[in-house]
């Protein structure tokens, strides 16, 4: 269209005002979810006119974020709602189609900012089942009955087992590089290498062909796991479900919780829940993100946390701070920095953490385990600046400490302030710091911190459970700096200052390479090789300029390239 | 001025036709070397008025691709002609001033393949500093005597010790995010967290100031080794230079042997040397890279090699496809495709090879193979498809099947050709295959190939010194396609205009992910993580553009950011 620039944002449809990832199965437009005893179906098919932006349809079960925010909100459900399903097979409601992958036209026509963060939900989302699959035993299957191409064939290889439909026709492929010079960046590349183990040689071709690979080669080069002709398709999937759900560790056998909506209320500059709440200074470009510590002690057994359902205290929290991230990510664009303030008792944090600790065994208390770990991975990829703030009145203790631990830099009040009347702040650790948070890197956010010395995590575990101030924090090298109520607000405004001020992408570039010291596990690979270079070619005239191949993709004429290698 | 646009390409001085890579300290303008028995001294003293293009002074020790290259000539020289020298004391000819980094105005007015390729360049230099440390034994001491910003620090930061002038003013900085915009991208913040381990916190505090961190503080958050007052700051590099010294296990007890000039030909279409040569096909975008086999047997000892020197086969192709593929990158930008072949007898390769592995504790022999594991892994990095032929008459063994098992895609014929009396081509493998040539993520490239199945390496151990046609070289993983005379021409020809036809920023990406399939190392993560990101950055307006950080800096006129997050 004439006068149209490349990245033009687009309007959501149905005059929303921002994108909600709060959903549940009776508002899916594109999936529906059947359980079956210990085996789920989740079936993707996309309402082509239910689009989350207005402006394109959604073609061949083709996603954009609307369709991957069910997808999410169906597999944290499998997850709580469902501890008996074992095993989920993925398929698709379309004939002759699996997944035509992220729609062209949306990516075309968005921004690089919703490109971005677009690819980095579904990476979690996808790295989500991975999760589920490792430390929940619900296994993933996918049935690949027609053409899975891009981000369908991603999908798929989110999951453990694919089976590929052998009738002469589907077939699986990452057709990114030839026909939309951008790369397949929900995680393709990297699964394809690294987790499926495909020869490079091989993934060379695979990734540079745009019809993609068909049955017994797609065995051999590791692309699918089997194939089957449609006459034994059905009966293929049921063996299978049934194999891989005698060999799950999943011990869920009683019902499950319900997953019932947060109470929330969103206005200009504020979103509030129970226990979260988030503050905006859009002068400052500041999201003060508060989050209160449970008002009474936790249930006295399993019984009383599964009354409480999702109203206990670290499913709900959880809920809500991974609601409110995801709402900055996306909504909230020229925010800066993320700052973490907490209220109330680190005493009731640390004892949900014994419960969550002496019952690590339950069904529910691991999955709460896990969706701590996840949305803390969240944050940790979140790219804006992280402090936190320890101040008097805070509770960053165990699990909650590790916001200071996942911020960029944080700052502790020594001592109290003229007129407050709370004693100083205080940090508490947990043995939910030791161990079942890691980072996509597979570090502790204590270990990250102390490569120089692992010694300082033994000195730190000694400390479990003591209240630390500020000198005593800052010297066990838990927070940055330990400033006294003179220094504080001035130190804190130019700070914040300070860092609004600075080119954003430098920052995120920055940080990401700050945040994960140390080694890289295929998740964090996907995160930074993979996203990096996705990012980068998002950024190129060869993909998004007015004559490149996202642009021109379906009008008839060829993009044109510069074709200077870098 | 006006009319300048971003990115502009630069004249190179003094009339020069194309980046060269070949030089010599008779020649430096802006090294000293200066060996004295144990302990070489390399003075950076930049000569402001020899930089490598036009349109800029390299003021305060500030560098560009030219200083690099003399750097690199020096470290080279260093490992091959002085076997002696067990330290190296790195510092600067200039009063209070370390380095400035890379010069500024140099980056602001090169084109963004130009800033790609030199930052990819100054990497790889660093990392042979690392590399000489580890496997040669030369130390090396940073004396920082004033500013060390940017690109100084991160030189700084590839030795193994840094000395600090505790003077009041000595300070040492990366200030690349809040004063440009950009990342410290030679290495800087990978270095920092991963090899320095300094806190990810402190770390956040030190690049997000422009004055850099001096004095005692350096130590403590070991952003530095050691501080000493100028009054025994000489006294201090003795006394580390002997310690290092003392404890070095370089054995080079004799002479070293002179790396004498390339004997080279570059015309507009080819670079000829002895060993090497390169054919440019403008057309097609295609360079042919072919490497000759040694015309006599290897030497019968170690005198005969020193006798040989320079042109001792190994060395010299090594030298000869080194200088090739550099020139490649810097000076022929519109090439897509780097095709290899080879000629001559693989026989005298395996000879070679054999003579590389038999006298590997001599000095010369270990640097000759770890020089060809740095030309191996240049060519990893090298953004331009890779492949490789193995046709009659070719010689790809041992050392040089590397470049088959290295190229994204090999094809070999099977048999003969109509016409051709030569055999059918073979491959051979030799122990030089299994361990000398890690790729920068840590593996060779034979295990990184067969990760699916690792016992496929020892299959192909078995076949050491075998002659593999194609169809058995297929049939063990060791090329991609093995093709009869029928369809050899077409299919190449296929391929090589498809690869030309990509846009090269998606090939970029895809070959960047999927040639290091498994482990990242820090080395790896230089050049994917934080090498990702800054070229990301490097294509943003926030950086680039008109009013950007790199093209305001210096004009007195702040930059100007869209300051949404991404």
């Amino acid at each position: 269209m004439a006068g149209e620039r490349p990245g033009e944002a687009r309007v959501l449809a149905g005059g929303a005002k921002y994108v909600d990832f709060q959903t549940d199965p009776s508002r899916y437009r594109h999936w529906k979810l059947a359980v079956d005893g210990e085996v789920a179906t989740l079936t993707m098919d996309v309402d082509e006119n239910a689009g989350l932006f207005e402006g394109y349809q959604l073609k061949l079960n083709s996603y954009d974020l609307g369709v991957d925010i069910e997808l999410a909100d169906a597999l944290q459900r499998l997850r709580f709602e469902h501890p008996g399903v074992k095993v989920v097979v993925l398929r698709s409601g379309k004939n002759r189609v699996f997944c035509a992958g992220a729609n062209i036209r949306m990516l075309a026509g968005a921004t690089h900012a919703h490109k971005v963060n677009f690819c980095k939900f579904t990476n979690e989302t996808r790295n989500g089942m991975e999760d589920s699959s490792e430390n929940s035993g619900q296994r993933f299957i996918t049935v690949v009955n027609g053409t899975a191409a891009g981000g369908g064939y991603e999908l798929a290889l989110a999951s453990d087992h694919i089976i590929l439909a052998d009738d002469g026709s589907a077939s699986v492929a990452l057709p990114e590089v030839p026909l939309l010079a951008v790369l397949p960046g929900t995680g393709g590349l990297t699964r394809v290498v690294d987790k499926r183990k495909v020869r490079r040689d091989h993934a060379d071709f695979f990734c540079t062909i745009e019809e993609g690979i068909k049955g017994k080669r797609a065995v051999q080069w590791r692309l699918v796991d089997e194939i089957a002709p449609n006459s034994k398709l059905e009966a293929k999937i049921v063996e299978r479900a049934k194999e891989f759900a005698a060999a799950s560790r999943r011990n869920g056998d009683g019902k499950g919780i319900a997953l019932t909506p947060l109470k929330r209320t969103i206005d200009g500059n504020s979103v509030r829940y129970d226990f979260v709440s988030v503050d905006i200074d859009r002068a400052a470009r500041v999201a003060t993100i508060s989050i209160k510590s449970p008002d009474a002690s936790p249930p006295a057994d399993i019984d009383g946390m599964i009354a409480q359902g999702a109203s206990f205290w670290p499913l709900q929290a959880a809920r809500e701070l991974d609601d409110a991230i995801l709402h900055l990510r996306l909504n909230e664009l020229d925010i800066a920095v993320l700052v973490f303030k907490s209220q109330g008792e680190g005493a009731q944090v640390l004892a949900y953490d014994a419960f969550l600790e002496s019952n690590k065994a339950h069904w529910l208390v691991n999955e709460i385990r896990h969706y701590w770990k996840r949305v803390l991975k969240r944050i940790d990829v979140t790219s804006r600046t992280l402090v936190t703030l320890v101040e008097p009145g805070s509770c960053f203790a165990g699990t909650l400490a590790e916001l200071v631990l996942a911020a960029d830099r944080s700052y502790m009040l020594i001592g109290t302030r003229e007129g407050d009347n709370r004693p100083p702040p205080s940090l508490m650790l947990s043995a939910m710091n030791f161990g079942p948070y890691p980072m996509s890197h597979g570090l502790t956010r204590l270990q990250s911190r102390f490569q120089a010395d692992p010694s300082d995590e033994d000195r730190a575990r000694e400390k479990i459970g003591e209240a630390l101030e500020a000198q005593e924090a800052e010297e066990f090298g838990l927070v940055t700096f330990a400033l006294d109520d003179i220094d504080w607000d001035d130190e804190i405004r130019v700070f914040l200052e300070e860092r609004a001020s600075f080119s954003p992408d430098g920052l995120t570039g920055m940080e990401a390479n700050l945040r994960f010291a140390g080694p890289e596990t295929m998740e964090s690979k996907i995160f930074a090789r993979l996203t990096a270079w996705q990012n980068w070619i998002f950024q190129r005239p060869n993909a998004v300029g007015e004559e490149g191949a996202l642009r021109r993709y379906g009008t008839g004429e060829r993009p044109r390239f510069d074709m200077t290698r870098v």
